[in-house]
């Protein structure tokens, strides 16, 4: 992460997020019409009035800012700043009626996160991150913690439905070595990575903005994210990601799964 | 279940709960100490001072109740009243800043579980059920929701972990029948169906304090819980448990569960 976020980007993504709130948290545990997308992915009204809600400030705001949302694609994709947006990540947590989804917010500079947000409204949890700035948790400082080795870290991955053939040869042999392994945790597993409650996420098969927002929280807390191969996430990575509180556990887990490939 | 529950054992239950709620907060992601006891279950200070705090208020209220807890093992466990305490079930999750953890409190009455609670903590919200009254969600009447088939349900289970060998057939068969699977859910699981979010959780390897507690919750909102046999759980029961909304999915659970054997 390069230059400080302007000011002004953090305070948009913060009013960006309290909309999100707002249009998610009546929605959660009430009978909705759930709709299937192209891919099978479920969406309901609660995803469709956020991203809008969402879009309709950015373009108040920044008009020359690009959007790209989960529901209602690019727009400006071009542009220096792109607002990278996913109105509920966890859909079918939601649907569920389980609390660990959220509200995904990016913002790219040239294709890079700068400025990521993770908002719970069932929760009323938020983690902020970007570059320049320390990783708040509800407005306060947020870190990871230390963890020296995979015998005690805590994993975290939302469902085994992710990983198929050779990723599910490399997940399952980090699965071995870890102390726990949770499934069932979205877009929370980042956010307690971040505050240092667990150690490491690993996923695959991620949109951009279901991994965008995911980085600046995780780095501005001290922990580090890259693709399966060690490499920056960016708009065009290939979905899989490892997020680690720890550097050491990162490095860990990128050779153990090398090892399995 | 039979005659309905006295309510001063409704009373003592809520005492409990919030007894339990007010121990366990506090050390809900803070670094605690984690042992492990001889199944390699985790076990905190958080689940054994809230197991001793109920245990204490239950000795001074009603001293010829028999205890069963996790934590201290059984009290005259021949008594009429058995009170079967999980203080922190889902301790896995606990250490993991995953807020599905809960208290669990059953009383049985001559091995038969007559009043449950389902204490959540982390979420502030309690489920309350038992023989002659409507199950209860946060002091709101809770109740199940319809659901014609399994390609309408969504079945929550805490881990794949929990089958082996031909349990882990019976469960992959309802599995690729139900709209959706969500793991990581512990004890909210059962919350989750009395509140008709879902419809059904299955799973397998319980102990009885794991399991008695969400039998009255689930059946006071209009639905079934029993062992995979489709038999009455009480405190000799395998731990094998299918608790569901709508008795229709129960039975075509207990149907497709039976063919995969």
């Amino acid at each position: 992460m390069a230059s400080p976020v302007s000011e002004e980007y953090v305070n948009l993504a913060g009013r960006l997020a309290d909309t999100a709130r707002e249009v998610v948290t009546p929605y959660f545990r009430r009978p909705l019409d759930i709709e299937r997308k192209g891919d099978d992915s479920p969406v309901t009204r609660a995803d469709r009035e956020a991203e809008a809600a969402m879009r309709q400030i950015i373009e108040q705001t920044f008009p020359g800012h690009g959007i790209f949302g989960e529901e209602y694609g690019p727009d400006r994709a071009d542009a220096e700043y792109v607002w990278v947006l996913d109105p509920v990540d966890g859909t079918r947590a939601f649907i569920a009626g389980l609390p660990v989804f959220g509200t995904l917010i990016a913002l790219c500079e040239r294709g890079r996160p700068i400025l990521g947000v993770i908002e719970c409204p069932a929760m009323r949890e938020r983690w902020v991150g970007g570059a320049g700035f320390p990783t708040t948790f509800n407005g306060a400082p947020a870190s990871t913690r230390a963890c020296a080795g995979l015998a005690d870290a805590i994993l975290y991955s939302t469902t085994p439905d992710l990983f198929h053939g050779a990723d599910q040869t490399a997940f399952s042999l980090v699965e071995t070595m870890v102390r726990e392994r949770r499934f069932g945790t979205d877009c929370y597993a980042y956010g307690l990575v971040a505050s240092g409650f667990g150690d490491l996420v690993i996923e695959a098969g991620l949109k951009p903005f279901d991994y965008l927002a995911h980085l600046p929280v995780i780095e501005g807390a001290g922990g580090v994210m890259t693709d399966w191969s060690g490499n920056a996430l960016t708009m065009d990575s290939d979905g899989r990601v490892i997020g680690a509180g720890d550097p050491r556990i990162h490095a860990r887990t990128l050779e153990t799964m090398r090892a399995a490939g």
